[in-house]
């Protein structure tokens, strides 16, 4: 199943796409609510859901302004470090250990909404990457058992502010400021992708402008064992979110220049069989008129 | 006001505590909740309590179960060195940025609740720290307006496994173990203690083992230059928690040895007049055996 969270007149729906178009879950079922929790909670309730979809209204999937597919996802952790040649690039050593940081709520949102450059920095980078949620949630995960635990796979943009990322050794701040990490806009279920989501291409462009160019079978720690590292020490709930690293070519390591994003750049990661995310930037200082103007 | 959230009998209330004693507020109106959250939100429900709280019953401080303040606080930002003789202690340079990291809520927990070693290491090690609890939310808040934001002070313990610590330049899985944080059980407003909760004598003890004590007047970022520097990358939501950084005397700087914390040890930080956080450690294979048998 292909998920596209949206929003409607009727407030946040649920849709299954199906090329082109796409049936609203919440208008069949109630029971779906306006976000994927309910769809995680339950895996029969999208079973139940596979009568009710037949002769459904199909509305444009462009029609439809993507929201976060987990409104409120309780925790947010990533991988800085899983592509090889992305590592020598910062400047690091491959580690033993997957680099991990964690993003707030306010630092995200949907594929589509602006991808906000800070006032107080021109330093901003972005990060294709592989995303998924949980299902089940869990610790002491194997990781023979972990691609049971998860729910689907969508595409990340790690936004990142480059300057306030290395203000000190923690990455905290670079990685957390409002509207930097764009999600979506589609949710695929793991019977729609190679196991663990490998083998997929993936890139990030502004324009016919290819920044990122790579596959996700170039990362060092798989989703699986990413799940059994990470829940050793806590214990995943269904709708947590886990990125994946990016590949090479980010813009603060490009030669003889960085390549910084500028307002008026459209940003897509794309990676293949999942979709494209899209965001355009804008500038913190002008956030406010475009809102007001959509 | 110094509150304290905790267990009763009818579920988790909100008591505002007058030495040995304390009121049930959430038992006098039900709008106050089973956490701080609405007094939070609404300022005056504090204020239309004063009355109500005249001849209200009692109960011994002594016969609550401490809860946490926030049920779910929705970000957890730490910093990591703030004071100048812990940050020598750890062999790290004096930075002119704090050092931030996040903490996940799946490790904390309230005062008196386990504080559990993980299967996986025995160098679990204790960190006194102030807390402070975002009152009225913002972005882009002034270091002037800073204190205005912040609703109460509590106790931290930012329990800290430091070999997963230190698996990479980023803190976070060494600082993200379940029940590994401990926070309250009092949370006090600002009119209780010193401007920004500065010159608090704060320590952390086992038994008469006093293994930390200092001054929150030695932290080198404030209360309000913390607020200023976050704010200027996230939007702070009212209950989010952000933890000031810990004193010198951490148990993996001890000398000749490291002082790791272990089984049937009770760690105390007490900070003067917000309170005493007291957990007892427990082995991650005991912790259903104790929870169980309590």
């Amino acid at each position: 199943m292909k998920y596209l969270v949206g929003d409607t007149s009727n407030g946040t729906a649920v849709f299954a796409v199906e090329g082109a178009e796409a049936v609203n879950l919440t208008a069949l079922d109630a029971a779906v609510g306006p976000d994927l929790m309910a769809l995680i909670a339950d895996p029969m309730l999208a079973e139940s859901l596979a009568a009710k979809m037949q002769g459904a209204p199909r509305v444009a999937v462009s029609s439809i302004t993507p929201a976060l597919p987990v409104a409120e996802p309780g925790t947010i952790i990533c991988l800085g470090l899983n592509y090889t040649d992305h590592i020598k690039e910062g400047g690091y050593d491959i580690p033993d250990y997957p680099a991990l940081f964690m993003r707030g709520k306010n630092s995200i949102m949907a594929a589509g909404a602006p991808l906000v450059r800070p006032s107080c920095s021109d330093k901003l980078d972005y990060e294709a990457e592989l995303m998924f949620i949980i299902g089940k949630g869990g610790r002491h995960i194997s990781e023979a058992d972990a691609l049971n635990h998860v729910f689907g796979y969508t595409v990340f943009n790690d936004g990142s502010v480059r300057d306030y990322q290395r203000k000190t050794h923690q990455w905290t701040p670079g990685k957390n400021f409002d509207n930097t990490g764009a999600i979506g806009p589609y949710v695929v279920t793991p019977d729609e992708v190679p196991e663990g989501a490998a083998g997929l291409k993936i890139e990030s462009r502004v324009g016919t402008e290819i920044l990122q160019s790579s596959n996700t079978g170039n990362m060092i720690w798989s989703v699986a064992q990413t799940i059994a590292t990470i829940s050793e020490y806590t214990t995943l709930e269904p709708g947590d979110l886990i990125a994946m690293g990016t590949p090479p070519g980010v813009g603060h390591a490009k030669k003889p220049n960085p390549r910084w994003l500028v307002p008026g750049e459209v940003v897509d990661i794309e990676i293949e069989g999942i979709g494209i995310c899209s965001n355009p930037i804008v500038d913190e200082k002008d956030q406010a008129t475009v809102a007001a103007a959509e």
